[in-house]
């Protein structure tokens, strides 16, 4: 098909939207490694994990054997609410560039959560609801997930208790007043709730909170109270899993035009946009159908994969759960202040790290004024105002398209456009008025989050 | 067709999209009233408007004959990166109200304006792009008119000063820095770069402005420099022209359906919106047709049409812009404080004004804790966080289709969702706490400004 009939937004019809979500697992030789007991540091069942997650969020969680796990048709037909994203070609981005390269972006950001995260939340809450539980609790820090859950929730009914890191709570109000707009009951953590905030608020009495510290408290809050459970937006399987959407919506799209992607590029924080994106593409590499050049992007100040471990490491500060083996900072390792808070986690998906350490991605970390100058560029060329999360993605894609016009060579390039700015102007105005700081961690501070990593045989 | 084959939401093809806008003024009998010199009350003409506004602009303006002009290639491309807008079917809020009526919205806020503004935006810079122009002013109320004409002036490297009202500029921050993103540079109003500011600030020292104020500011800063021309983001007939894209496409679409609307509901501040999705149906109705029943709504504390006067009126405080005969509360009408900075306009579009006289809309007023409340209702089902403009027009579809449920009816109701409600969620966070105030202004007081209107013979 000529390049000329390739339209600026492709968008698939209903009919042809996946069914199925795609378990890159299956496909994987070396699979990434078993949840443990953070206490027996034995491999975690479907009952050890049943106190705490979904009976079938569980299954899919454990799971390395289904590819295909087919899409239950209520949550289907919330997708048709805000699905398929469209599939877009960067036309007026190339132009500026004067790039050969083709660029193309699955914008994840029209919907009100803001981003991506709600591929997972509709899912999540579905399945709670489907177990009759009454509510679920969570995190949230930069506040997408918090949001879509608080939607998802309110879709189906469900009670939705969201510890929300107290310095976003305090400078994002407006993100605490979308999820109360959807039911949502929001708590700054650490709280007086909690056992576990409340040791946190007795030994450090100003702290503005952690999502590591947060998460504790949603799962001690699920734990203890009837009919409630935890959901987690990114890091887990299941999540990488019901993300997987973006990346087979964007396969369909591609194959209907004939298009192939050279690159395929993603921002990275706990994995699970990035993961999404990529499923479909990293199993047909996996399989030996295919071959693609697929970039991770993390922002300097929490390099997990470019600068972290292959160990197993705690989730949450509060070491309540699972250990997961994965590329880690360790899980005292306190990032400096950055304005990608989607980005900020000390570790990455236990699948996505097996697929790193085995070579079917490469990953690179980004100074945040770079992010944001590239924010900016594509902002005023492409009329979206992009996340600073994804604003890590669209950075290496310019350089990439940049290394084009050097060569002269016409790759095609895809990236995941995760979600909008809308609630991030503050970082923003930080970067027009010139006082944006980038933080690099020394070797030395690296190496002392990571000398507390749990010993593992 | 049956209806099951009717998809949540309806995008045209690239190759379905409108060509030409449509200027409804060709079909009417009564033609709206031509605009009058401030000073010498007679008709103005392109020559004594050129100094103020675009050539091709003026023209487009004056002109009640040619039914459709084409929509230049430039501004089809840029459409193309965020049009076709998608109708939608609101399956969720009609099984949220048990009604059998079958509602549809057109949503316009999915690019970074968060809301239709663009649509009249990038006609106004590529205009001014096109005359060489090096830059233009206008002013913003709530701040999509300004983001939308710093996104387009952006796009096609034009200077962009915005005269942005002062309570605005600082009770909202966040979207003054996503014009700076843009590039535009924003301005309090009043403020001492022009003369009208200064005697505005000279008279009331604590004023925090006013639209109508902020324009007077935009047309002397346009009027003394050179290169450049003032732009207007509503009320004018061009506007309505452009924004008949978003009527065109609904139609279309529906067309390509086989469905009919019975109800059209649409918000009205300036009229731009309202126009531009009624005019294709309008045009039926002028025609003879068909027939529609159209809904004009208007919050009560700024009631234009439900308690305003059909006469000539300033457009400014400055008293500049010329005399536009319309359903107006007078230009010294200050409404009370309501969080639908869109419709707190003293006065409603020519030909819109001339319709409603004639009879082919009707007009409500809501008090604002109702809208939020509809806003509420339909955030939870639909997903979208409405605007509080927009949500005026929700509350309407919502009451229409609860009236079907009485009567059994099957009407098919359709309204414009003109925007998102991201920069809104302090009004929002107002009606959960409890505490958002109504506002409905005495006989006497709108008598009081009524007083004050020009005598024009």
């Amino acid at each position: 098909m000529s390049e000329k009939t390739i339209p600026y937004k492709i968008y698939l019809e209903e009919s042809e939207m996946p069914k199925a979500w795609y378990n890159v697992r299956a496909d994987m030789k070396n699979k990434p490694a078993p949840l443990l007991d953070p206490k027996t540091h034995q491999p975690m069942t479907e009952k050890d994990l049943a106190p705490v997650f979904c009976d079938e969020l569980i299954r899919q969680e454990l799971d390395d054997k289904t590819a295909y796990i087919e899409i239950p048709e209520e949550i289907r037909n919330f997708y048709k609410m805000y699905r398929p994203s469209p599939l877009v070609r960067a036309y007026c981005l190339e132009e500026k560039l004067q790039t050969p390269a083709k660029i193309y972006y699955k914008f994840e950001g029209n919907n009100t959560s803001g981003s991506h995260k709600l591929n997972s939340a509709i899912a999540q809450a579905y399945y709670a609801k489907q177990q009759g539980l009454t509510g679920v609790t969570t995190e949230t820090g930069a506040g997408q997930w918090g949001t879509a859950l608080s939607m998802a929730c309110s879709y189906f009914g469900l009670d939705c208790k969201v510890y929300m890191v107290k310095c976003s709570y305090e400078q994002k109000p407006f993100r605490r007043e979308v999820m109360r707009t959807y039911g949502a009951s929001v708590t700054p953590s650490p709280s007086l709730e909690t056992e576990v905030g409340k040791k946190i608020l007795a030994q450090f009495p100003g702290t503005t909170g952690s999502l590591g510290c947060a998460i504790s408290e949603a799962v001690e809050k699920a734990s203890a109270t009837e009919g409630y459970r935890y959901v987690l937006g990114s890091v887990l399987n299941q999540v990488m899993l019901h993300q997987s959407v973006i990346g087979l919506e964007t396969k369909i799209a591609m194959d209907k035009y004939d298009i192939k992607p050279d690159v395929i590029i993603g921002c990275a924080g706990g994995g699970s946009n990035l993961g999404g994106l990529i499923s479909p593409f990293v199993g047909e590499m996996l399989r030996g159908e295919n071959d693609y050049k697929i970039i991770a992007v993390e922002p300097a100040s929490c390099p997990s994969l470019t600068r972290g471990k292959y160990a197993y490491d705690y989730c949450d500060t509060g070491m309540v759960c699972p250990l997961s083996k994965m590329y880690t900072l360790g899980s005292g390792y306190i990032p400096a202040p950055n304005h990608a808070g989607g980005l900020r986690y000390h570790g990455m998906n236990s699948t996505l790290s097996q697929l790193y350490e085995d070579g079917y991605m490469s990953a690179v970390s980004l100074p945040q004024t770079d992010v944001f100058e590239a924010a900016e560029t594509f902002a005023r060329v492409e009329g979206i105002l992009p996340a600073p999360e994804s604003s890590h993605a669209i950075k290496v894609a310019i350089d990439e398209a940049m290394k084009c016009k050097e060569t002269g060579e016409e790759k095609t390039i895809l990236f995941g456009l995760t979600g909008t700015g809308y609630f991030d102007m503050y970082a923003y105005e930080k970067f027009h008025n010139g006082v944006m700081e980038n933080y690099v961690p020394t070797e030395e501070e690296i190496q002392k989050a990571l000398a507390k990593l749990p010993q593992i045989d």
